[in-house]
C-alpha cells in the first residue's frame, strides 16, 4: 500500500527537513541562555517563538497527511515522526522557560552540557532527514543519536546525584531538577525520532 | 474505508456526548472542593465515583469499536478521542484526591481558577460532541479550547512562580505543585481532545 | 485482515512469552535490593543487564513485525503489546537505579511491598502470554492484574501520605517519592499490558 515515488513524497520529505532545521535553530537559541551576559527572558522569548514555528510546521504536515491519499511511507509513521520531532522543541522550550520562571541565578555546568548534547543531536537529525528519500545511510545516524542519548542521560544522572547530596536547599534542588528533567526528556525525544526513522527504513528493506 | 451514515454511527456519537457530559459533572463536583465549608473527602469520593463512570463509558466505546466493522470515522480516531476524553477525568480525579491525601489546609486561588477554566472547557466540549455528526461549526470550539488551555497554563505558571519564591516550606510547595500539575494536565488533555476532533473534521473536508 | 494460523504466528507468541519471562527475572532481581545485606549496586547492575535484554526482545518483535505481512493479530496490537511489556522493565530499572543513585539508606516497607506486587503481576502475565494463542481463559488474568494495580496504588498512596506528614526532610521525601513513583508506573504498565491483551481477545469474540 506504499508507493516509492509520488508527487506528494517530496513535500513530506521537505517538511520533515524543515522541521528538523527548526530544531537546530531552536536549540542554538536555547544554548545562549547559558552565556554569562545573557538576557535570559529575551532568550526564552526567542525559543518560544521558534517553538510556535515548529508547531505550525507539525500542523502543516498533519493537515497534508490528512488530505493526501498516497504517502511516501506509512501514514502512522509520518504521524509519529512529525509528533516526535515536535516533542523535542516542546521540552527545550519548557526548560528555558523554567530557567526564567524560577529566576535561577546559577546554572550547573551539567545543564549547559545537556543542551550542548541536544545541539549535536539536532545537527545529525537535520542531516539525516533528507536521506529518508532514499532510506540509505541512516544507520550511522541512529547509532550516534542513541550514543548521544546515553551521554545526556549520564549528565542528567550526575547532576541529580550532585543536587541530592544535601549542599543545596530543597527548593533550589526542585527547580534545577525540573529544568534538567526537561532537557533529558528532549534527549529521549531525539531517540524516539531516530527509532521512528529506523522503523521506516526497516519496512523498506 | 469510511461511510458517512451507518446504523453504528449514532451510537458512537451518543457515547461521545455521554462521555463529555460526564466530564462536565465530574469537574463541577471537583470544583466544590474549594468551597469554604466543603467536606473534601466527600467531594473526592464523589469525583472518584464519576471517574469510574467515565471509565465504564470509555470501555463501552472501545468494546463497541472492537465489535463494529463499519465506523462513522477512522477507528484510530475513535480510539484516540475516547482515550483523550478519559484522560481528562483521570487528571481531575488525581488532583482532588491529592488535595485530600496531602491534607492541604489552604489552597491558592490559582488552583481554584484552574478548575474553573476546566469547567468552561468541559462545557464547550460537551456542546461540540453532537456536532461531530455533521462535522460543521467546530472551528469555534477548538479555537476556544486552545485559548482556555493558554489561560490555564498562565495560571499554572503564575502559581509555580509564587510557590517557588521561598515563602513556603519545600514540602508544602511539593504538595501544591503536584495538585496544580494534575489540573494543568487536565487542561492539556482537553486540548488533545480538540486536536483529535480537528483531525476528524479535516479528513472530511 | 487477520489470519488465525500462520507460520509467523508461533514466533510472535513465543517472543511475547520470552518478553514476559524476562520481566519475571528482572523484577525478581530488583526485589533483592531490599535484602538487609544486599550489594545494591550489584543488584542495580543486574537489573540494568536484564533491562537491556528486554530491549533486545522488544526490538526483535518490532523488526519481525515490520518484515511480516501476515500477523496472528492486528499489527497495532502487536506493536502496542510489545511496547507495554517493555515499559514495565524500564520503570523497574529506573526505580532500582535511583535507589543507588540517591544512596537511600533506609527504604520504607511500602516500597518493598510495591515490588512484591510487581512480582505477582509479572508471574500471572508470563502465565497468560501463551494463552494468547487460543485467546481462551484470559479473563481471570486481567481481572487479577487490575486487582494488583489497585493494591499497588494503595501502597503508593499510603507511602505518599507518610512521606508528606512532615517527619522527613524534603530532600529525602523527594528521593523516596521518585523511587516509589517508578514502581507505581510499573504497576500501571502491567495494567496497560492487560488492557491490550483484552483488546486483542475482544476483537476475536
Amino acid at each position: 500500500m506504499r508507493f516509492r515515488l509520488t508527487p506528494e513524497g517530496p513535500a513530506f520529505f521537505d517538511m520533515f527537513a524543515t522541521s528538523a532545521a527548526t530544531l537546530v535553530r531552536g536549540i542554538q537559541a536555547a544554548s545562549r541562555i547559558f552565556l554569562p551576559d545573557a538576557d535570559r527572558s529575551a532568550v526564552a522569548d526567542e525559543v518560544r517563538r521558534i517553538e510556535h514555528e515548529a508547531d505550525e510546521i507539525t500542523h502543516g504536515i498533519l493537515r497534508r497527511l490528512n488530505s493526501t491519499f498516497v504517502t511516501p511511507f506509512d501514514r502512522d509513521d509520518i504521524y509519529r515522526l512529525a509528533g516526535r520531532l515536535d516533542d523535542v522543541m516542546d521540552f527545550v522550550e519548557a526548560g528555558t522557560d523554567l530557567i526564567v520562571l524560577y529566576r535561577l541565578s546559577e546554572l550547573p555546568q551539567e545543564i549547559a552540557e545537556q543542551v550542548h548534547v541536544l545541539e549535536r543531536a539536532a545537527a545529525i537529525t537535520a542531516d539525516a532527514m533528507p536521506r529518508l528519500r532514499t532510506r540509505k545511510g541512516l544507520d550511522a545516524y541512529w547509532i550516534e543519536v542513541n550514543r548521544l542519548e546515553n551521554e545526556a542521560d549520564q549528565l542528567h544522572r550526575r547532576l541529580l546525584a550532585k543536587l541530592f547530596d544535601g549542599h543545596l536547599d530543597a527548593l533550589t534542588v526542585l527547580k534545577l531538577k525540573e529544568v534538567s528533567d526537561q532537557f533529558e526528556s528532549a534527549a529521549d525525544a531525539f531517540e524516539n525520532v531516530a527509532n521512528t526513522v529506523e522503523t521506516i527504513v526497516v519496512k523498506e528493506t
